[in-house]
Formats: structure tokens, C-alpha cells, sequence
């Protein structure tokens, strides 16, 4: 076996983002075992953080043992149970995956849909929502990552605070990269990933549950239909009796405890500012180089820039020459727009005018 | 935040094991985007070191972006329809998780149980799949964590292979530590855990399914409940057509990689010898100091030696102090033997008389 010696990649696509060096050097910390008080008490470290970073006081705020989809199945597996109504909002790659993990379910799915690139209309999902009052969850997706559309979402959660709804919301592209306030803007579940914004490896999906969440899954009449996942047992480890459940990933949790470290010291209001600076400064750049956007102007999400070559480029040839020829990687577009759009991510420590920089030195090659 | 600083402790309990710094110094490389084709070559290495070591040539081997237990979730959810039967054999806690899995697949559990301590009746395994030839799968634990018994299972493989049932072992505590062998065995679906003999912290689960289960998965009339561990869009990320299915945890791979170099350096055969010398060495020196052993003779586990304490210790407390006073994590009794047995774990680069002579010296205080 030859070492291992991958290239140094810049990675600007959607995710993973680079990490810094001192998340690199904590995960290869020796871990301490899962059951050991210490780690008990990082864990409780952990969980603070991540609170702190999802704007929440909830006592349900935790990573789960996957990446992001994992976090995802874990919110949809423990809210549902088979028969539930799921209102799932959809226009990208994130909400359809949300419609397939609530089918799975068994839950009946009803679907809002909007176009790709575009938010979804507020008032369209609200009115399901009232023709649906019986509905278990209403899911959407914060930053969809397949198109760089950055969704409203307060005034839906201010709608669904007074119904029986859990107001269900995909954080990954958003959680430390732009503003999300889980509590004032009443949402009731919440997954994120740790290889976009926060700049940590992936493998762990931070999650958040609201006390109205907490009541409807200690009230179901059916197991959970994943033991992994399971929530009533997983609470247990995380906080409460303790009780051994699985063996965690000590070590990426000793990495995402350094990468909220730094968030907490860099400060959310500046990290996202960061992230709007950086990506308004690319925006402008693309734009001059002739790029145009392909989110809707007024809902672009900063971390992730979606963007038209210009007329004449090989959308796909490029994109592939930037990582052989210049270690850069850019996103591909995925579903209705493969093949003819990028995705340019600058989060987490690749959110700031020297990585923008050198991406368009590099694009200048070939305009 | 204070610098992640926790002490350096020698894990001898039921994992996870100290990890070399090889593997440490591999989890610390800056991560290549998860589509980049060096990581996809490097997948392809993994798999391979994977095969090699469960010592299978099926195709269907790969890392589950998740501890152990989703691993185990995994070979269940795919496997298993609503309304299948399913035999689970239990004689510890890890059978007994094996069955509630099983039930949240919807199947019908019938189970063959055993005395904890004790290796499972092969006979009445056989007698149970007569009575049962439409089981979907007969589940049963190689190495049990929980008791530190080996569970002979080469004879009813060989019952299994001509039924149209699927073979499903548990190795978590035995792949790289003792005897096995995927094919040979004609062991179906397998799962397993890094942190033990692997000797690489927790995060991923190596699995392995033959071509006799691949083709029962793609024969299912229903979509596998787990979209995050549905095996028909996993085959097509790890091998064919590298779709995107999830963010896979790049540093934990990676991590992965480095250890199973470390076995295949070291040699398969070598390692188990290995493993069971050091459990000789230990078992002999603690049955001279008054300790004896819960598991059955002839079925002890080498990497995991499960004892009563002599006569009058203080089983607990010896152990909380062996924690806090000599930074020595030895795993406590579960279920039936909780506070009566400890479990020491002598796994992976632990596997050797000099960490053994740190445990016993530090015993003797006691004794």
C-alpha cells in the first residue's frame, strides 16, 4: 500500500469544504472511550455549541452518527409514523430526497413544488397547510444546496407555531454560514451537516428538536422505525441516564467540537458576514467574466453561488480542467440543470476574497 | 474553549481500542471532495483491503457511513420485507438488538435463545430453520461483546448454504482479531465495527453481502424503509456508475484505509495468533490471582476476556479507580452480569503481553 498522498484540493464546490488545521489536528487526537465521564463531558460541550449555533435553547440538540442524510432520516423516522400526513416542499434535490425519506416512512406525502432556482411561494404552502391541518410535519429546505436558493422561512414558521404542525427544516448549507434562528423563527426540527459551513469533515449531522417535537415522539404508538436513529434511546446516551446505545465517533466529534470552537470565537454575526462579503464579491467578479446567476436575484444563498458559464464554454470541460490543471474543485449542476450550471461554494474557511481570487484567476484562463 | 487536551488512556474494554498513530496521523490529511476520482480509486482500495480481510470475493463490500450499529441496520433493512420471517439467535445484548431490529423491519422474529456465557446450540439453530424453510435469514453473533463468547459457525453455514435462507453473522468484535472467514463459511451478509480488532476509531461499519443476498435485494417488492442505508443506491456510489448518494465521511475512510494497510502489512493469519496469544497470556495470569471466566471453555473470545473478579473485590469500584487512578478503561458487565464480570479487551494494537502487564500490574494493588 502506497501512503497517503492526495493532491491539496481547493475545495469550492458544495461541500466538503476545507478544514482548517486545527480541526485536522483534533481528530487525530487518541480518543478517549465512548462511556468514559471526560468524553461525557465534552459531549455536553458539544451539544451547548451546537445550540448556541442553531440559535436554540433546546435540550434535543445533538449530532448524529452519519452525514447529512442521516440527520435528515433521523428528523423524518422519528416525527412520523405510518398513515401521517407529510407536507413536503419542493424545487431541488434536497426537498425531493425529503418527499422519498417521508414516503419510506410510510407517511402519504403531499407535495408543494416550485421551480428549480427559484424560492418557493410562502402563501402556496401556507394554504396547504390549511387544507391539511392534520399534518404531521411541513418540511423545506433553508439553502438548497443543488441550486443556490437561500428560502424564507420565518413567516412559514410563524404560521405553523399555531397549529399542530412540527415546521421541519433542512439546515446543512445554512447552519454557521448565514443567518438561522431556530427558535425565533419557530422551528420545530432542524439537520445540518458538518462538511459545509462549519468546516469539518463529514460524518456527523448536527440536529435539533423543539419541545413540541420532543412531545409528539414521546407520544407515538409505533417504534421507531430505525433502532440507530431512534431519538427515545439516543436522548438517553446524549443527556439523561447515559445508558450506552452505540459507539460514537469520538473522533469527529473531538473535530466538530474544534470547528464550533472557532465559530464561537470568530462570532455567527461575522461568520456570516464573512460569507455575504466573500460571495458578493464573487458575484460581482462572475458577472463581469460574463457568468450569469442562476438563483433568483434576492435569494441567492452566500455560501453556495450557482452560476451560467458564459455563452460558448464547456460547462463541464472546464469545470474538469480547474481540478486536474489548477487543484480547484467546483460543484457540477445536478437534475434539470446538469451539465450547464456551476456551483461555487465559498463557506466556512473558503469564505473570503483570497480563495474567490484564485478560482477567477483561474477562470480568466479560459474566458 | 479550552485546547482538547483529555488523558491518554489504555482502552482494554470492549472497544473502542487504542488506534495507531499511523491511523491518527491518515484521519488528519485535508480531505478530497467526495466525487474527486483519486477518492473514488482510493473507495476502490478500501473495498478491496475490506475483501481481503473478511476474506471474501464479494463485490458488495464496502464501509457503512456509520458505527456498528448502523451497520447492523443496514444487513437488516435490506435484507428484510414486512411480513418475513426472520431467525435471530440470542445469547447477549447484541442478539438481542439483532431481533429488535428485525421487528422494525416488520418481520416475524423467531428466536433460538441461549444462555448468556454459553455458545448458542448449533442443533437447535438447524431444527428451528427445519421447521421454518421460508426464513428470509438466520441471524447470529460471531463474537459477542457482551459475553466474550465465540460462537462456532462454519457447520450451520454449511446447513444454511443449500436453503433458501440468507446466512447473517455479526463480526463486529471478531473481523481482524480471530478466525473468519466470509466465504469459506458461507456466510451471506456480515457487519462490523472499526474501533475493535481493527483498531480504528468508531465511524464506519464494514459490511459484505454475497451474490446470493444481492439478488434477494434486487428481487424486493418494497423500497428498503432506510433511504440512508438503501444498498441499491450505495452499490451505485461505491462501484458502478459513482453516483452521488451521500457526503461520504472522507477522513474516517481514509482513517480506514491506514488500518487495514497496517493488517495486511502484518499479515491476517500473524494478527489472530496475535490476538490469540496475548488472550492466553492474560487469561492464565488472572486465573492465578483468583479471577475466573464467565464465558464457556472452548468458546472463549481472544480479543475480549470476560472474567469474575476474585472473591470480595469490589468489582465497580476496582474498576472506577483502574479508570481514574492508572488511566486503564476496562468495560463493565451488561444485562444478567452487569456489576458482576469485567470485560477486558485486549484488541487490535492492544493484542500483546506488555499491554496485558500494565493491566495485571495494576490489578495486583487490589488483590
Amino acid at each position: 500500500m502506497k501512503e497517503l498522498n492526495p493532491p491539496q484540493i481547493l475545495l469550492l464546490g458544495p461541500g466538503p469544504s476545507n478544514v482548517s488545521y486545527r480541526v485536522l489536528r483534533a481528530m487525530s487526537t487518541p480518543p478517549l472511550g465512548h462511556m468514559d465521564p471526560r468524553f461525557m463531558a465534552l459531549m455536553d460541550d458539544v451539544c451547548q455549541m451546537l445550540r448556541d449555533t442553531f440559535q436554540t435553547e433546546n435540550q434535543m440538540t445533538f449530532p448524529v452518527s452519519g452525514t447529512g442524510s442521516a440527520g435528515m432520516e433521523a428528523t423524518f423516522v422519528n416525527t412520523l409514523e405510518p398513515g401521517d400526513k407529510a407536507v413536503v416542499c419542493i424545487n431541488g434535490v434536497f426537498g425531493t430526497r425529503m418527499a422519498d425519506v417521508a414516503g419510506r416512512c410510510g407517511a402519504e406525502v403531499i407535495t408543494v413544488e416550485g421551480e428549480w432556482g427559484q424560492p418557493l411561494d410562502v402563501q402556496k404552502i401556507v394554504e396547504t397547510l390549511k387544507a391539511n391541518p392534520d399534518a404531521k410535519l411541513c418540511a423545506i429546505v433553508h439553502a438548497e444546496t443543488s441550486t443556490g436558493v437561500l428560502q424564507p422561512i420565518a413567516e412559514l414558521g410563524q404560521f405553523i407555531k399555531g397549529t399542530d404542525t412540527l415546521f421541519l427544516v433542512d439546515t446543512v448549507t445554512s447552519l454557521g454560514g448565514v443567518d438561522l434562528q431556530v427558535d425565533n423563527w419557530n422551528i420545530d426540527v432542524s439537520y445540518s451537516g458538518t462538511q459545509k459551513c462549519l468546516s469539518v469533515p463529514p460524518g456527523l449531522s448536527p440536529v435539533t428538536f423543539s419541545p413540541k417535537a420532543v412531545e409528539v415522539i414521546q407520544n407515538r404508538a409505533t417504534k421507531v422505525q430505525s433502532w440507530y436513529l431512534d431519538l427515545s434511546m439516543l436522548m438517553n446516551y446524549w443527556g439523561g441516564d447515559r445508558l450506552y446505545h452505540h459507539t460514537a465517533p469520538i473522533n469527529m466529534i473531538y473535530g466538530l467540537r474544534e470547528g464550533l470552537g472557532i465559530i464561537a470565537e470568530e462570532g455567527l454575526a461575522a461568520r456570516q458576514e464573512r460569507h455575504s462579503t466573500a460571495a458578493a464579491y464573487l458575484g460581482a467578479a462572475l458577472t463581469d467574466m460574463g457568468f450569469s446567476f442562476f438563483a433568483a436575484e434576492g435569494h441567492r444563498l452566500p455560501p453556495l453561488t450557482s452560476v451560467f458559464p458564459p455563452e460558448g464554454m464547456d460547462v463541464e470541460g472546464v469545470r474538469k480542467e480547474l481540478l486536474t490543471d489548477y487543484d480547484i474543485e467546483v460543484g457540477a449542476g445536478l437534475g434539470p440543470v446538469a451539465g450547464k450550471i456551476w456551483r461555487i461554494g465559498l463557506m466556512g474557511e473558503n469564505a473570503c476574497v483570497q480563495k474567490a481570487n484564485v478560482l477567477l484567476g483561474a477562470i480568466r484562463d479560459f474566458i
